[in-house]
């Protein structure tokens, strides 16, 4: 078992990693007898794993109570976050209740959200059963949902109790939804980490077929890179938006595509090919570099160009709002080689459209 | 011009009071040239003040916008909240824009909470035009909507960077809205200061005809009592419980009226009476202060019973939802004698059902 602590004082909690964390409860759950808890997952996730994980928190003496969203990036939703708090207010449930999210990101986001503001604030736990959300959803208390506007416009900062990532449930995910994974660790060795991108290009194949030890190193190391970038900037107010290489251009898919079709991960391979693009045609990132992380994003079933339908001015217009974003003015994550990015400010609008269709042709 | 300080480290704002301040810019405004506002305010103070105060604003530099809301308690809604994420999205209003919230607490509480989610949280300043919201709703951040199954389930806590007090404000207020305040302002006498009941006592007339120094010392005498308990107990887990005295029966009321035809001021008048009964049935209060707190709510035309049609079994329903209770025991806030509350924990159910009827007969 392997355990990671995300260091914020008051606010500290643990990630634990292992294989078989539903067999038992073991003391890393951070729950005592007769605490009261809402299980909060979705109508995929529920059939496979709701019932063991009720019963394992049951047998452990834990009153357990569970809420069945349907599935979908497009109810990561006001509506849904309302029927949150309607089965919580009906049933009465108090500060003293514990949320858990059972599910990919979009269960993580919306449990956290709504844990932030049910009476104001009360504690949840994240338990992340796809790839991405054990590598980087669950982890640093970014909550939220998202408007027809804007991908994850509404949300707040709002630390889990304990992150428990158990390595069992990736047998069930499917194979896009796992690249969807990959897509966000290869950001994370791009954005921090060269020689974990170097393990990356020897190890992918042995990660495809869910090699345990693999997975384990590959999660860890997400993980850990996450924690230190959140230790040092937990509001995301500086070095923590390294962490959203690719994500402004995949941002502005996810949005264009009303949240269907394209997974995140996808979205965000897309929108790393594109921020490589744009640095290229800055001279700021070397064209053997793109290569390797095009042939990387390849190999992991991902696209490296973003949806046919898609103009540049598309891109452009849902570009303008993101969060980074300063009275329209573009400020990107770019790479500046392989382990190293930095934020370039107010990058000139017909260069940013040139480097979208230069990945698109 | 007072000026108190709520002291919060890095959050700390000043509460500034004095009339004529919408006449010109000072510079207690945390607000640059070029910083963009937008004005959040509702139908009935827009016609009255909304100029007055966007045009100061623009002739000081300041890119000013404003979005006008429909007027109500049940309006501070899921709803209206989304209706501020479009008109900010919608105009690609990043981070740095600053909301000001032009109105009475239920403006001031959405204005606050759409701060603290939009894009995981920007800057707002409060403006309050009621009684009410000066002495109480606008500082100390506490922001959130109501739900139809309780009043202010949803919220978080995002603190304002300043607090703008216009005393001229007050002259358009209706009695009924200005009792109102009253009600929040003979709370926190009973609840901590007697000798500022005794002024209040022999200065409600002043207050009813809105003498200046009378009202700048009152309104004053509460910010200070509400800063000092916020400066220790931000986050309501204890000693700001105190604030809620009469709260829990009165939440129950707006609740069972759908947040309607009572103010939030008349509904914890009769909650204070019913505290105040409360206590005597648990002999930890004396009658001849029961009789002043009755006749001095009386004077300040506030109601010191509930209305006719609740029975003691609605209140009850509603109050075992309330954000203090653990597991549906009522914990209450209780007057001990003139300036002194206690929380009592796990009062009789009984004994709450017959002293609210001891109140409403
Ligand atoms: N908060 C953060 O810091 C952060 C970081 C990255 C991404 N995100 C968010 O995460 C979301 C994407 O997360 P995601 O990729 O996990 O999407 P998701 O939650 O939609 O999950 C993808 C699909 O896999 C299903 N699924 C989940 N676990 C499964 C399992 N074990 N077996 C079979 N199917 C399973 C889901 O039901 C869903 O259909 C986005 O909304 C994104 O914005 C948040
Ligand atoms: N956040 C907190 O700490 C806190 C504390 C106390 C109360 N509150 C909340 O505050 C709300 C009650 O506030 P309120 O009593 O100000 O109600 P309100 O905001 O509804 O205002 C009462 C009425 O007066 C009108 N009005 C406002 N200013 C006016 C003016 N200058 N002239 C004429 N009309 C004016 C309003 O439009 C409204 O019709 C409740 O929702 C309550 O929960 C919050
Ligand atoms: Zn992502
Ligand atoms: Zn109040």
């Amino acid at each position: 078992m392997e355990k990671i602590i995300i260091k914020l004082q008051k606010r500290s909690y643990p990630i634990i990693i292992a294989d078989k964390l539903f067999n038992d409860f073991l003391p890393f759950w951070p729950l005592n007898i007769d605490d009261k808890v809402v299980l909060i997952t979705n109508d995929r996730v529920a059939p496979i794993y709701l019932n063991i994980l009720r019963n394992l928190l049951i047998r452990s003496g834990i009153v357990t109570d569970q809420l069945i969203l349907p599935d979908g990036e497009q109810n990561k939703s006001l509506i849904t976050l309302d029927t949150i708090f309607t089965k919580l207010l009906k049933k009465n449930y108090d500060r003293s209740t514990i949320l858990i999210g059972l599910g990919g990101g979009v269960i993580g986001d919306i449990t956290g959200f709504a844990a932030a503001t049910y009476q104001r604030g009360i504690r949840f736990i994240q338990v992340p059963t796809t790839l991405l959300a054990q590598v980087d959803a669950s982890i640093g208390g970014k909550t939220g949902i998202n408007h027809i506007l804007g991908k994850n416009m509404i949300g707040a900062f709002h630390q889990p109790i304990a992150v428990i990532i158990n390595l069992d449930v990736l047998h069930t995910l499917s194979m896009k939804e796992f690249s969807s994974g990959l897509a966000e660790i290869i950001k994370y060795a791009i954005a921090l980490d060269s020689s974990f991108f170097g393990w990356l290009e020897s190890h992918l194949d042995d990660l495809l077929i869910l090699h345990l030890p693999s997975l384990i190193y590959c999660i860890r190391r997400c993980c850990e890179l996450k924690a230190s970038i959140i230790a040092i900037d937990e509001r995301d107010q500086g070095i923590r938006s390294v962490l959203n290489l690719g994500h402004t251009y995949g941002h502005a898919i996810e949005s264009y595509l009303g949240y269907s079709q394209w997974s995140h991960g996808e979205s965000i391979a897309a929108g790393i090919m594109m921020a490589v693009n744009t640095a290229l045609r800055l001279n700021q990132f070397n064209c053997s570099d793109a290569k390797r992380i095009k042939l990387l994003l390849t190999r992991a079933g991902l696209p490296v160009r973003g949806p046919k339908e898609m103009t540049s001015k598309n891109y452009l217009e849902y570009m303008k709002r993101d969060k980074k974003s300063i009275s329209g003015q573009l400020n990107l994550v770019l790479p500046t080689s392989i382990g190293n990015v930095k934020t370039v400010f107010n990058v000139n609008h017909e260069l940013v459209s040139s480097s979208i269709e230069d990945t698109n042709n």
